[in-house]
């Protein structure tokens, strides 16, 4: 078999993964998030960002990210995000069905990054008019849809505009250890200190099976006026009401222990990166590949020349394409990708360039 | 630490479960449930329930209920079920959720069983007036909630009440194995042999971290003239939408194969069911204890004299009271529940009660 | 034709109603409620009710109870009503449609009036378990759905126990001006002076055509600590979501305004509930016939001896029957029922039994 | 007071309005539909369409809408409609309520009408794919909300792609007489001869106060497959629970018949057309008014030149603007429109350009 680039979610997890859950397996434990684990969580996220947190724990991103934004999104509120965003795109209407009706609409911008003049345009149409959806959070997704990153610049630009409406601002961070590894800053500067309120903090696609943390900036909502107990009261009925208050709920917070000891996150993350600049320096040595987005973290969007793809497909290679533009690939990399499966992809590419 | 009769959710899993998980965990696998463990539980539960089954693994016992309800429940619809169901009692309003707002009626009847005779009046009542809500499903837990279990007959004149009036019939079996070894029949005979169309077939409580398989009978459904085909359909937009569609599902399909192997289900849960007896039998013993719904599976509810609920929690027992009338306590054992720690919790309430 | 008693949803509107309706269309006037009348509405509401109010006119019963009800609960929350009221029984699943999902709660008490024991006892279950709905809202319903009306000490027992929780209370006045006139007290007295703190004030039951007003008290919720701005802000986008805000909303306005002149409203109930008084006691003399509930407004719901219910019907009067126990029927009187046409039914009555 | 061009929902009446309802208002009626009226709304609908149809009244353009689409559409299905469709900008979320939490996907296209392209593409993108919404039903304005009017050619064009996508046509009528005008064909051409399925046949725009008909097409439905009585009978239901079942439903119905009698609907929307028309021959010679849209119905989007908006507010006169690029304003003509407030308007116009 040789290396897959489907996406980072077919890797399995990390060996200290399993050995924690393994351990915290054993012997009673409180059920429904009263472990003693889960209460380590949330001082280590706390930890980590800097600051006071508070923490529910779920099994997928698609929990995270609709819970997230449905604790600030009332039923007949709008929330902007961007058109390629996997809230609009990927998650069916888990958004719709999680804020009880809710608009999603989606801003334009390039490499899928909301462009803050129409963003600013749109927060302010129609405010305190009951004939239209009222604006009710901003999601920005760090890594993006197509692998690029928001600088932390580009994150103020988004959450200056979130300001000054008043609006809550949610990061999508199903890769939050890739984009926080590209840009080479804390954690608390990518969110927090960066105007973001809420994060989908995600470790599943990075060395753990089924794990991802909403985490909400306490003080930072409190500074928009938005009362911090209220939110975390309403996240926690709405995980029970969406079925995602497991009652082992140490099987989720064991792996989370795990992925925040001794910087695993930052190590599978470092190691995902590294075999995708391997892999994008390669590409750009291949005749005819076109880098379509410069991957900054672990994806990269590509333009592969005319049977490069089915004769890499061929070759046994794994990747998703045939699903955009003619010819348009989407390489994943993640904690696990081999450094030589990444090297014989390059030279697969090669080869067929050299026919 | 004194032996814990808090639930079965408070302990762990099995060995062999987590032997199972690490061992999926190791390589790549496709995602969202398109891993070969997926389909080797399929082909498992086809063969335990000796039919053409559909299975859909989710991670909560919740979302295994109210998705399994909610594919043959319109929201003008209503679902029948015992006012001490746990759809009515301990979901909080995932049932509502999930339904888009369907009504959920108690059915009374003795030890937690709907009685028949009421269920029979509302399936036949203002059937086809808009002014009211309309029977979809009957849903009917198995083990109950106060410990008890249906027998074959009593599952019939349920099934045989939901046959007449044309509609489906769904098994909360989240103690399905300790209700099987109670009853001492097949999987088959106690579920669509007995007129039950799907069962939420947990496995959470009895050896497992998370995991519970909607499981639809396919011909059963066709047989009351319910398109199977359309109910999988529908299963598997609406467990995306509730965010229940783990990317890296080998999670929930290795603990389940692990489940499913050697009879673990069995050995776990007769166990379980051994140290209920054991323990029942010696209360039975003890002056001043009532046992309130005999126990057929793990769970008993009994009425403590004066005085003796406290002495037991300072001598370190767990268990939940004060929730009910004076004096009721809930014991439930489980897969784990140490002999030693039966046979001490009784010596302890002996000798309260012959001070 | 006879008199028909089915329903005093069956006659037509007053002459004054119509008038003013033909009136206010003349001309144009600005939409969604931005009209003159609409304005003079909330004034006249407001002197009728003595107090502040805010006011959402709407054209059916079934939008009125289950948007002020949404207003308060959470799609977490629960609405607890007696287990015969409207929102129970004869609104299809509107109430779990407009609250996103939240549960109702039937609570138990004669003559379709609540038991403060019994709700005493729900308003503070579970309060703070997020495996179990959250009380919300209280509402009882001014006439009950079996004629009955509760005092106004039976009332403060319903808000004494509602403002103990801290929680809200709904009145549902389909027939609010019935009661009224059978309680003799004002407006102000059966509401917000006895703890109730929104309105559904029905004018359709009582010669309109369709208008009913959602009224708001604004300084009842304040004294709760609720913020009635947020709840007028709410309402005004959830009447919008519902379909419920009429562009030429003087069609609404114009038939209330009429109602509140010149005490329409008054004299119409006046009428309604003295026609019942004289069918009553009419009744109370023809053998054989039992009265259930004594009617105290304009529903009687009594029992005829065996024959009598399909002589009549036979006789070309009209009511329903068949829905309840054997030989119960149901009496309507409206601000039309021909006096004479109540003792033409009570004559029949009494010629049949006389046989 | 000067003409006013705001909407044509500032007009009232037609008298054959208000004759007809006060007449259907002696009396007693059946409520919910069962009036005599209601079914002879449907016979007068069946006869004007050349087919056989259900019909469902209601009482506002949203709840026909929302309503209408919702009987096709499954919570994880899409609405595919025009970006600047009625749906998708001046309903609030109602559209997303009655679905229960679809997507409305937005559809580009010049002149407010989709375009079959994209439409095309939209239709077989992801079927199957649980990680996005379904395409469910396809809805189009006629007229659209700029004003133009889709040919039976364009409408073809549309129709042909849900044809052979297998989706069925929403046409949302609001002002269905003034696009059936501008067209010259008949009603049964504009719609299910044109392939469309359901339509909102809004009357209220026209000289009714508050009546539309969800009108659906029995046959059309079979011949897609569609069980037309399905869809009757969850309309029914939608209806009640959206609180849109009108107890003394001949208030609508009357008005229905009123505006189907002697071609009311077609002599109002004759005389709005014709105004509009005179309107926009005017404008055209007046210097710098620039027409963007031309107008082929009753509403006319164009551009005034710099100053003329406030001169001619100051003037007395009313529209909307401010709320689209500089100087664009929105003018609609009714059935009432004064043929002398249009001359005078230009007039006015005239006298503004010549300064």
């Amino acid at each position: 078999m040789k290396v897959a680039f489907t996406s980072d979610n077919i890797a399995g997890a990390s060996e200290s993964v399993f050995k924690a859950m393994m351990e915290a397996a054993q012997g009673d434990a409180m059920p429904y998030g009263n472990d003693d684990g889960t209460a380590q969580v949330t001082r280590m996220l706390s930890e980590l960002f800097e600051c006071d947190v508070d923490v529910f724990l779920v099994s997928t991103g698609t929990a995270a990210n609709s819970l997230g934004v449905s604790a600030f999104t009332p039923p007949w509120g709008s929330v902007l995000c961007h058109t390629e965003s996997h809230l609009l795109n990927d998650e069916c209407t888990a958004p719709e069905f999680y804020t009880s009706g809710a608009r999603f609409v989606g801003i334009g911008g390039v490499d899928a990054k909301m462009d803050p003049v129409q963003l600013q345009k749109l927060v302010n149409q129609k405010i305190g008019d009951v004939h239209s959806c009222q604006p009710s959070i901003i999601s920005l997704s760090q890594v993006t849809e197509v692998g690029s990153v928001y600088s932390l610049e580009e994150i103020h630009a988004i959450t200056d505009v979130a300001k000054t409406a008043g609006l809550p601002v949610h990061m999508d961070g199903a890769r939050f250890a890739n984009a926080l590894l590209a840009l080479g800053c804390s954690p608390a500067e990518m969110t927090w200190k960066a105007g973001v309120d809420i994060v989908s903090f995600g470790a599943t696609k990075n060395g753990v099976m089924a794990s991802e943390a909403i985490v909400v900036f306490k003080q930072a909502l409190e500074d928009k006026g938005i009362s911090s107990e209220k939110v975390a009261k309403e996240l926690g009925y709405r995980r029970k009401r969406g079925g995602h208050l497991h009652s082992k709920m140490r099987l989720l917070s064991s792996q989370m222990i795990a992925y925040l000891t001794d910087d695993l996150w930052r190590t599978n993350a470092t190691h995902a990166n590294a075999m995708m600049a391997l892999l994008q320096d390669g590409l750009k040595t291949v005749p005819g590949v076109k880098i379509n987005t410069p991957a900054q973290a672990n994806m990269l969007f590509c333009t592969l020349p005319e049977g490069m793809e089915d004769y890499l497909l061929a070759e046994g290679y794994a990747f998703y394409g045939g699903r955009w533009e003619e010819g348009v690939v989407r390489l994943v990399t993640s904690f696990r990708t081999p450094k030589e499966g990444v090297e014989a992809f390059i030279a697969s590419a090669k080869a067929f360039a050299a026919q």
